[in-house]
């Protein structure tokens, strides 16, 4: 993988902090990944979300595929130049959405095509059409094409869809070829059935892959599943590569993915909560539509760095979310962007300091506490 | 009106240049006023508002008393505290919105009764009502209840109401009583019809308001009627106070009302439009849905130093405006209240520099020209 590298710093059990140097820019690991799903991070600029020191942002090719189109984004100078993020940038493959958002889709073993949910038209995703589509966007970390399932599900089809991807992951990278400063990472898929989780995941390892990614989790199974799944695989991934859990989570899902060697994540979780009146916080989660909130001049958390977590009432959040503002959609999805890197980003000091136990510890223990008391 | 003071520094024809001060600030006027309905100017950040050069702003008196309530809001410090916009603030009486939004109403000599549109509570507004709920919001400039009429509509009920709104004038205008720092303004009506528009403004001038507003105006009569309301009210008001036209308008009527002695404005206009698709500016207005903006990798407006018409795209815009994403929304309402203070700004700068004809002629002339041609 020419001119991109991986180095770990630090680590604590399996726990571990440092960087992916990418032809665009330095990860720090582990790395939350705000999700601009089509173009943008939902109701943030794009330098809000550089400032609160996300190193990497991630693009949703579905939704780019079908509205604006890659080869438009293409011609506009690729997805950097056409949304200002300058920055390295993640996409995912699509076959994820298809499966999810998709009208009609017909699965075969060279593809998917499907009908858009934008406006009825048919498309076709191949292992080599999203690696071409990915490479128009000028993704930086290109995902290999796979078939996801929904948990539960019977094993023939874990282990047909896990067999499926490791095929297309084959594909995929052959598609990839060799692209100076960006990487292609496999995706370990085998649902909750632990050996098939290993055979695909030392399948993966062996075909030498630039990253490893953990999919299929956190599709309806119970986090203790999730984690142990987790504890699984990564003992059969290369130690030197980096680990990415695909779609988590909440923060305390991150801390115990952390915990279990998991270096990059994405969710859409803070984005979304923060459009439906819902805060992440060092005091847990907090519901800003709660009419305990409708009178309280107190911030969300006055010793937060944001400023919209600092210096707006909670009852002017709670008065913007019960009107549906869009300036509530935006200060709430700026406070939970906020909180996920500054989790982050106190992750890896910790596990570079040796007290990520300690730390774990502590946040664990400030969310049990919960929200601060009622005036 | 104790620590308000308004002073014409120049003028050319009908048209002037001056500042009113209040208490909590000076406001340079030709002056727009951005509207903040709810306790927030939608979908933009106060700062951002403030720093396009924004010295005050609108917030409505119907909105905010059913919802977050006016006692609560002032049991927060006021709405300057609730919303963190520390320059001065107009509120409306609620009496436009009432007969817009409301659901069952009824008007009778005291006041109006009516139907939230929110939960369907009942509520009542009387001219000393509207005055306390706009004090209790610690208003900068509290307006007087009226009646305003949708043209077209005939004679008989454009007397009746501009009758009884001179009457509420001097209710509001002696519930109002002496607040330092803030000021009372009345509001002209009479429709489309030049004696009762005569009539109803010498009176409010003989009642000695700080200032005077000229309502019932872009209520559905073509412009030349609007502006031929103007031309006739405006000789018959003071010359030494502040003009306000309400809910006002396009940015050609906001040059052809300065020109015509109007010295300040509010509008939904730039913000509505921003949400939808819409963007003013030194070309006219340009509709970023049409697909002939879909790969033009040119700024809106390479000469704007508002960064949201000059950073980004066309292309850009047109996609977050197709796929109804709320950066969209965020970025044209930053463009259009951007373009609305810099018009203002210019006709201050003309109006002083003896060049305003000139001026006038200069943006009319880029508005006929149109858009850039397309590439």
């Amino acid at each position: 993988m020419t001119g991109v590298s991986f180095t770990v710093h630090a680590a604590e059990g399996a726990a571990r902090t440092g960087v992916l140097t990418l032809g665009r820019g330095a990860v720090r690991t582990p790395a939350f990944m705000p999700v601009g799903t089509a173009g943008t991070v939902k109701a943030m600029y794009v330098d809000q979300v550089r400032d609160l020191g996300a190193d990497i942002i991630l693009g949703n090719t579905y939704h780019l595929m079908l509205r604006p189109g890659a080869e438009r984004v293409a011609a506009l100078g690729g997805l950097h130049a056409f949304s200002r993020w300058q920055g390295p940038i993640l996409t995912d493959s699509g076959g994820f959405q298809v499966m999810s958002l998709a009208g009609l889709r017909k699965l075969d073993k060279d593809g998917v095509t499907f009908k858009s949910h934008v406006d009825g038209s048919m498309h076709r995703l191949t292992p080599a059409r999203s690696v071409e589509i990915q490479t128009l966007l000028d993704s930086d970390i290109v995902m290999q094409l796979d078939e996801c399932v929904r948990l539960p599900t019977d094993r023939a089809n874990i282990e047909r869809a896990m067999r499926l991807s490791l095929d297309w992951a084959e594909r995929s990278k052959a598609a990839f070829g060799t692209q100076p400063g960006k990487a292609i990472f496999g995706i370990v898929q085998g649902g909750d059935d632990k050996a098939l989780r290993i055979e695909s995941a030392e399948a993966l390892a062996a075909m030498d892959f630039p990253g490893l990614a953990v999919g299929g989790l956190a599709v309806g199974e119970p986090q203790a599943v999730m984690l142990d799944m987790i504890e699984t695989v990564v003992p059969h991934l290369p130690a030197g590569k980096p680990r990415y859990l695909m779609g988590v989570g909440t923060p305390d899902d991150l801390v115990e993915s952390v915990a279990r060697g998991i270096d990059m994540f994405d969710c859409v979780m803070p984005t979304r909560a923060g459009r439906h009146g819902l805060a992440y916080s060092r005091f847990g989660k907090i519901n800003l539509k709660n009419a305990r909130h409708a009178e309280d001049p107190r911030p969300l958390d006055e010793a937060s760095a944001c400023p919209a977590a600092r210096d707006y009432s909670r009852a002017y959040l709670h008065h913007l979310t019960r009107a549906n503002e869009i300036l509530g959609m935006m200060l709430l999805s700026w406070v939970n962007l906020a909180y996920y890197q500054e989790l982050m980003a106190g992750m890896r000091a910790a596990i570079a300091a040796g007290r990520f136990a300690d730390f774990r510890a502590e946040v664990r223990e400030g969310w049990a506490r919960g929200d601060l008391p009622a005036l």
